[in-house]
């Protein structure tokens, strides 16, 4: 890998300090199987509210909900009753953001991703009572508390259990809402902002479940709806001298960064992923006016593009294969090919308008060369005239993330653009959108064409059936028809509270205020 | 309870340093289903020896076999293999004194003694490389190390794996046997000190594995093998405060004491154990002449002796009854009442000698009437002549341990009690022992009767069996006829390293040297 330590040490020296907060336990709950409830479980009221003094001995449990989305440490409090305990007392915990993850036994997960991101814990208490404050981080809404084994001389009852949450993200910072906007809206913004919220850690996480950690993909996003809401810009500028500090052998900028034991870049290598450096940049940039950050960090931005320009075939056209080359979506049978040269493109504008800021003329004049060959290209090989619409891959795949983005780049005149999405619309490619990720793309192209009730009611329609399907925070993945979806093989491993879900705080207080 | 506080401080002030060493794991193996091995586990050398640094992904294991039996504090050191680990890792240990614990699934325990005591712990580990020192201590030989989960992108493999052990118990102090003894019986006396090693802690435990604490028959036993070995008078005297400072509300002295998370006694009576306190007195006296303790506890010896007399019916036997009055032995089917005469007037004799060293008259008189009449009662009301056995409550049960202690007790003339040993060996009555502690009451009597060749034979055919089938140090529980048998409805809980079995050492220090 390619180290710079000073970039390094700048990223470490902008370490925020968490804000920390208890939360308590709200309410006990049965959570029962209903087909007609979101994933197939239903919350229910327990009958009986108590819990604390409960006495509970062997296979005895009861389930807490939070009624809050959660990051943080769980501590409990816990007293032996009857005789002085004679054994230890051996306690399962399953933490889970979502229903299924405490209806659902884990032990039946077959997915690819490690079943290690399952929350739970095997505890064995050897004195009590005992006050346990577990050294992990959980992210969740629920905690089933399971006593799997006292003696017969003596059970437990609990005398607390709660949560100190930790962010950096300030809520106070962030500008109250105009009273006229609608109460629809007013929570779709709140539930977007406490998902970016349980997403701010040290860094910006791509979810606080799983993966918990950096990826520039989800980064974008996230300080996007950040500069409008938290606005901390700190974080940012920590997450571009990460990304910037430490890059791949060829200078590529990795797809994601580990921050322990010592911060690192994972291998994983995504073209769209490194060109999103620049658009970064540019964002950053354009919310701090930080011209320091914007001069050191430049080259490397520049770079991206350079690097971006060596996978162009002969005919200006980014070359395809069969490896997970672009991320773009998660959606198994979408070509990368024509969605990824309009990140490029996307990308290199913003580059351009960096490089005018920045008065390098030199660098303006080779990237607004890249940007005609790419855009010249797209239309030439990627549009389909008879069709109308942008073709990607030698199948000629038509999906709806090729059309978002290269509207999103702006290849076609404008007007074209707005046309093009409209017909998106009417005929509907069987190649759809599998994550709010691409939906955020979606929603951005259509604000930027001008169609504003179509954004709206696509907001509504995706993040507002979130919202009417029980988010606390928005999810990694939804399909609004297929609730179940998952792209790792269960929906138990899906993360509930991600990062590049939370952009509908962006698009209301950018676009509809 | 009744606390006499500054005797407990007078404990806490002798709570001994712990000597601590590092033990490495000698071999791997694995455990084989044979039903000619000890309770149908062999142990064979894997074929591949090596274990550090041997890449290991979901689904993989190794057995360790540290080829000795710890008592301590595991530590691990792991580190990631391929791409930076992007899940955590999901192991699990399982910690067993004996094959069976590493072969036979615990889930399938279904004993009454608390789960909780198997040795097992599942852990996520967030970060790697790591160090992980489990905090719990663990009684063990065999570590099974399972990787429940890496992820697709890295494996982990062991650098380290070992275990720092713990003891207050000095081996360096302890006296060479003379080399005349025979092989097999210096092997016995090495396995009984490295048993009564592994229960010396902060105070003399029953059992390191379970219950891990200090129970006053087990402590009589150790102090006497204790006094022929490692001598630390201050663990003894310990332990003695312990039981004296904190007692049932009646004064009587408490079946066992708990350390964590303070001192405080358990609510477990037991007729035999709280007059034992009176011979732990008075062997602590015997060994060490520490007249200040002596007196300073002797009130409550007295007390003793006293409560026990209170149980006395008029004919002078003590109260029979239906409840778990009395330890003894584990045999479910014993009769208490005879053998706890034996207890009874074997105390008052060791109570008596005390009375005399401390030159108490008035007492000496109470205690000589006292040992007069359960004497003459033991022989007129217990004494079948016709059988020519002690029986034992209403149905008249003929036990061993009636004979063993009503012998110890020397009810009878010195030759009838030899000839009474000699009758039970040859009529077999059929309830026997089932515990190491019964045995070595057997044992005892028989040095006490001067049969020393048939004493050597019994500790031959018991202890030496246990080291036949592969005792490590000595176990709790043993049947040559019933190797799997257990009084708690499996031999995984059995604990394999018990106080009550350390003392061969005793005997061949004592009698054979």
């Amino acid at each position: 890998m390619l180290i710079n330590q000073s970039m390094v040490d700048k990223a470490e020296s902008l370490m925020p300090e968490l804000i920390s907060s208890v939360a308590e336990p709200k309410a006990v709950v049965d959570i029962v199987a209903d087909e007609s409830a979101f994933q197939g479980w239903r919350v229910d009221q327990a009958v009986d509210q108590e819990w604390k003094e409960k006495v509970l001995g062997k296979g005895d449990s009861f389930i807490l909900d939070f009624q809050d989305h959660l990051v943080g440490y769980i501590r409990l409090r816990i007293k032996p009753v009857g005789s002085p305990p004679d054994a230890p007392l051996k306690l399962k915990l399953t933490i889970g953001e979502m229903p299924c993850e405490i209806a659902e036994p884990f032990d039946t997960y077959n997915g690819w991703l490690s079943s290690s991101w399952l929350q739970e814990e095997t505890i064995f208490v050897d004195v009590l009572p005992a006050e346990i404050k577990l050294p992990r981080r959980y992210t969740f809404r629920f905690v089933k508390v399971d006593v799997l084994d006292t003696s017969v001389k003596y059970k437990v009852s609990f005398e607390e259990v709660n949560c100190t949450a930790v962010t950096s993200g300030d809520v106070s910072s962030i500008k109250p809402l105009p009273d006229q906007l609608s109460e629809e809206l007013a929570l779709m913004d709140r539930i977007a902002i406490k998902t970016l919220q349980d997403c701010m850690q040290s860094v910006f996480e791509d979810g606080p479940k799983r993966d918990r950690r950096l990826w520039i993909g989800d980064l974008r996003l996230q300080a996007q709806a950040n500069y409008l809401t938290f606005n901390n810009h700190d974080l940012v500028k920590r997450c571009l001298y990460l990304f910037a500090g430490m890059r791949l052998p060829d200078g590529a900028v990795g797809a994601c960064v580990f921050e322990k034991p010592h911060a690192h870049v994972d291998d994983t290598r995504l073209y769209d992923y490194s060109l999103f450096f620049v658009a970064c940049l540019y964002d950053y940039y354009e919310a701090s006016k930080d011209m320091a950050t914007l001069q050191e960090l430049w080259p490397i931005a520049l770079e991206q593009m350079e690097i971006a320009a060596q996978r162009l075939e002969e005919d200006g056209v980014v070359r395809d294969d069969e490896t997970w080359w672009s991320f773009i979506d998660w959606h198994p049978e979408l070509n990368k090919q024509a969605p990824t040269q309009g990140v490029l493109i996307y990308c290199l504008k913003q580059g351009l308008e960096l490089a005018r800021v920045l008065s390098e003329s030199d660098k303006q004049q080779y990237i607004e060369s890249l940007i005609e060959r790419t855009s010249a290209a797209a239309v030439k090989h990627l549009w389909d005239e008879e069709k109308g619409f942008f073709v990607s891959g030698s199948e000629r795949q038509i999906s709806w993330a090729s059309q978002i983005w290269l509207v999103l780049a702006e290849v076609l005149p404008a007007e074209e653009n707005a046309t093009l999405l409209n017909r998106l619309f009417e005929e509907q490619p069987a190649i759809g959108m599998t994550t709010p990720y691409m939906y955020h793309h979606l929603i951005e192209a259509l604000f930027t064409v001008g169609s504003r009730e179509k954004a709206l009611e696509q907001m509504q329609a995706y993040w507002g059936e979130m919202i009417k399907d029980g988010a606390d925070t928005f999810w990694e993945l939804y399909n609004p028809e297929d609730k179940k979806l998952s792209p790792y093989g269960s929906n138990l491993i899906n993360s509930y509270c991600h990062a590049w879900s939370c952009t509908p705080t962006y698009f209301i207080r950018k676009y509809l205020l």
